[in-house]
């Protein structure tokens, strides 16, 4: 059984076995640059551990999980513009390095290249396969709106904050595991129960993200935390700080908001203040073993020997227990 | 028989009936204004053409049909921002009335969009309907790059231009084309002809374009005529006239290229009076008709009554011969 470890392995030599056409270089070479930075390829690899888990072989699931990869990797690109980020995985984003129009153009182009390696799967499967993504596509491209809006609103609900990362971030998650599944023979219930998985999983691990970004070890997790604070990101952390504040702490939660300038560490340290108050990281804690165990019941009744899905629970766990 | 502006209604009408979802408003109110503005509706009107042409109804091919012209849409929404362009079709452009992001994201969408209009066809015909798509795509991003590349350099040579114009404009008409055969239910030898024929009309269609840019009359025309001379892009009237440039004239070109300030008015005099001298109009002329002439000849080996390509040609016919 493929291990989380062998499996991003084998999907990071496959996508170096690329080889992308020489002209026009403007935008292949940017295309390169992102597809062969250093990704957690959790994606692809669920792709190819679900298909094992089915079929008990994953080669099939090769193609389309580069595919998701290459998807994955486009929406980090347009994001970053959006975001006017100037760093992705220890390197320069693409519209800094080159420009926004290089940026949009070599995005868009991924988005197209995704379908070519996602089309290559049995062609009984493949009008679900295409609906399945084009559907998934579709919602983190709402996802990501919904992210942008929250920036100036001054409260989000929980459910709009859930429903905002399940389009961007879970929608995925679970269609890779879903087509990993489908690819592997898995009949419609499966199918269904594995993008249900997904969609709990999904949820813990944006969750877990959103925790990382306050309450982490700098060694550990590689950058300075605090960077969603900073830009007045709505994550979970936040919105439930904002339901259970005081009057008193909204006004200070508001007023961090609402100031441009001043120490950045400044305000991660009042921000975190209220968070410690409020025992926001227990009830984030809270919520995503709440997901993760609703994600392990789903898991339970698929109808394959428990032996085979260790390796599934193992990457399972070290998304959650991830330090970075 | 459906003529070309039967066939224009009928899409129009069609998209007009598209229900997209309410939120996030920020990227379905774009989205709508972009398909909801006039555009010629060539290529979706292509397809129904076309697929009647071989099966005699053209139902079938509606749905793909709207997704062509999402893609088109599209790709013009992307392009303007890179381009900068204030305004589309008279109105403003997505990027101006709203924001960057907001045409990027609904952009990203309405890519995703028209796969689930083109997906809309017999499950036997997917996978090469997909194939076909995608790689259309991918070459359209790669003739925006080589376009936007050529305005930067001094001097483009006619092969170069034409590979272009080829992957610009041309492979989405000639793919337009091919889609409405294979719904029509067209052979393989047939569709492959029908997509030469495409690729000379679409070559033709895209000069003809060029040349109504400076030699059309601005009442038909409905705009200024010499924006592309003031933008400094390279058409088929420039590539052949640098070709053809004495050294005198050649660096008069090459100062204008140069030449940020100034009164564009006198650009344009000055650039078309050499034009005119190089007789560049009547071998712009020339070279269209050839296409014009070649794609005639590839329709003639179709094996299909006469009677019933009339319509087609009438279209071929009013594109060469239109004002606008």
């Amino acid at each position: 059984m493929l291990s989380f470890n062998e499996s991003r392995i084998l999907i990071d030599n496959e996508i170096r076995k690329i080889t992308l056409p020489d002209t026009p270089a403007e935008i292949y070479t940017p295309i390169e640059y992102v597809l062969t930075s250093r990704g957690k390829r959790l994606r692809p690899a669920l792709i190819l551990m679900v298909c094992e888990l089915f079929s008990g072989d994953f080669k099939k699931a090769v193609k389309p999980a580069i595919g998701i990869e290459i998807f994955h990797n486009f929406t980090l690109l347009h994001d970053d513009i959006m975001d006017k980020s100037p760093i992705r995985r220890n390197k320069p984003t693409v519209h800094k390095k080159w420009n926004e129009n290089i940026a949009i153009l070599s995005g868009d182009l991924m988005s197209f290249l995704s379908y070519n390696y996602i089309s290559q799967c049995d062609t009984a499967i493949l009008p679900e396969v295409i609906d399945l993504f084009t559907n998934t596509a579709i919602k983190v491209c709402e996802g990501q709106q919904f992210d942008m809006n929250f920036e100036s609103y001054q409260t989000v609900t929980a459910n709009e904050y859930l429903n905002m990362i399940k389009l961007k971030t879970a929608v995925l998650i679970a269609s890779s595991i879903k087509l990993g599944a489908l690819i592997g023979g898995a009949d419609q219930a499966d199918s269904d129960l594995m993008y249900d998985f997904g969609i709990n999983l999904g949820l813990a691990f944006q969750i877990q993200d959103d925790l990382l970004d306050v309450y982490s070890d700098v060694k550990t997790f590689g950058k300075k935390p605090g960077a969603d604070i900073v830009a007045n990101k709505k994550t979970y952390l936040m919105v439930k700080a904002l339901e259970s504040a005081s009057t008193k702490q909204k006004e200070i939660l508001i007023k961090q908001f609402n100031t441009k300038k001043g120490s950045h560490d400044k305000k991660i340290k009042v921000v975190k203040k209220i968070y410690d108050d409020l025992k926001i990281k227990k009830i984030s804690e809270d919520i995503i073993n709440q997901y993760f165990n609703k994600a392990f019941e789903i898991l339970g009744k698929i109808d394959v020997p428990n032996k085979k899905k260790v390796q599934l629970i193992n990457l399972a766990e070290s998304i959650i227990k991830r330090k970075k």
